[in-house]
């Protein structure tokens, strides 16, 4: 009888080429299935609640999976903390109903962006933020950050990768799975493919002891593949003034990768928390 | 006409084999003279105010050089930020008088060591503390710290790799240079050779976002190669009770390694600051 199980894992995306298991590379999923094998003697492939770019890191991804094993509650995160590399860490384990599943279950995701600002981005911090030491225009980035909140067309905001021929825009399909909606050069992608609701968007100053922080975090429906650091590198040049914050909704309108502004840096995203609706999995919020 | 040059510099020990420069290895002195040598077109060796091992940090490390090319204060600086990996990074650069000498001329030097008190370490604290979550009595820690103030002979604390024969006790000597006292397996190193000053050694609780870190700082007159690991780790045993702090006088009685503790990991120690007179290099106390 197959039990399934509900992971809360945080990671440092730095060493590792993202979330997917991938031939030959590091991933956090190949290396959480391979952590499972030496423990139970299964290696299911967790389901994440998505993929995590390179470099991207996570406070609160989530993961599912079933496994035959008859394992204690306690014994697996222990036993998993044991065996995973410290760059990630089991912050919760449970079993939950069967119809779980971190991505298709999911309600809601939040990510967060950390910019450093100040002369000197201290080494340890590096791998951690964007470090942008040019004047920014906070409220100017505030105001941008708002024009994203509501139900939206975000085709502007998706990679243009030609991986994604394969995997459709979303951020959370995997391919193989969900192949319906793809970004082909002569076929223009359903409307509805690319709408996303966005429930907050905004920016806050956070002190810290290395310096100070500025981030933004973004709640919401789901989000397209590279959505969040496309944002962040559209508000950054409405921040440093290449932009201005009353071309967002023409931004939106266009519909085009073109229009919206450069990619921003893996290394500041954070995938913060996923929710679920309380039937299926629990919700959780990760503080 | 050769000027001199004192930089005080912080960098993640954690992608580097240490400070100094050896063949084949990615190396922070040789970082260095490597970015000098583009910038300047001349190459001297920094050198430091002492080695840091392969994954300690620096917060405050200090290293001086000559230069026959006349660059602006400002400029050097910000050429080298530019040029090093975001791993290393240059806080200040000043000329200073031709007598200075990072090594020979400091007069005291800090360091600090980060334990992690928690269930789970955070992935993205791991390379930056030594995480232990078993009991732990501070007052027992505190008590060890401070009977290593004042003059000690510190021998027992001092590292026996094979290394030294040609290097010599001190952490801040370096080989081919300073290679007077010498550990060997037959002959006793001389008394004076391992003695040092402790002017304070302390332990204090810190509380972070990520978690409460309990942060040992000793200051020096010098240290002895892995004597603040070798501290480290004879006071964790005293916290979790294998030894007992009435123990530590005759751990520094005994002269030997033998008697003392593990040594701690390197990933928790931080090289603080170093201390010159205002005579030759200003004082310099990192925050």
């Amino acid at each position: 009888m197959l039990q399934t199980w509900k992971l809360i894992l945080a990671y440092d995306g730095t060493g590792f080429r993202g979330w997917q298991v991938q031939p030959g590379e590091r991933t956090v999923q190949g290396e959480l299935q391979a952590a499972l094998g030496r423990i139970c003697g299964e290696s299911p492939l967790p389901q994440g609640s998505g993929r995590t770019d390179a470099g991207v890191h996570a406070l609160g991804q989530v993961a599912s999976f079933a496994l035959a094993a008859p394992i204690p509650l306690e014994n697996l995160q222990r036993a998993l903390n044991r065996t995973l590399p410290p760059a990630i860490r089991i912050l919760e384990a449970k079993t939950v109903r069967s119809a779980f599943h971190a991505r298709h279950s999911a309600v809601a995701k939040t990510y967060e962006y950390r910019l450093f600002r100040g002369a000197i981005c201290p080494p340890f911090l590096a791998p951690y933020v964007c470090a942008c030491s040019w004047p920014m225009d906070v409220n100017a980035l505030q105001t941008s950050a708002r024009l994203f909140v509501g139900r939206h067309d975000f085709l502007s905001f998706a990679a243009t990768d030609p991986d994604l021929a394969s995997r459709g825009l979303d951020e959370d399909a995997e391919p193989d799975q969900r192949p319906t909606p793809r970004l082909g050069f002569l076929t223009e992608p359903p409307v509805s493919a690319s709408i996303r609701t966005v429930f907050s968007s905004a920016w806050e100053a956070r002190p810290s002891p290395d310096g100070d922080l500025l981030v933004y975090r973004i709640r919401g429906s789901g989000f397209l593949h590279h959505m969040v650091r496309n944002l962040v590198g559209t508000m950054l040049d409405v921040g440093r003034g290449r932009l201005s914050a009353d071309d967002i909704p023409g931004i939106l309108a266009a519909r085009s990768r073109a229009a919206a502004g450069p990619t921003a840096p893996a290394r500041g995203l954070y995938l913060l928390s996923v929710e679920y609706d309380e039937a299926v999995g629990g919700q959780h919020l990760s503080a």
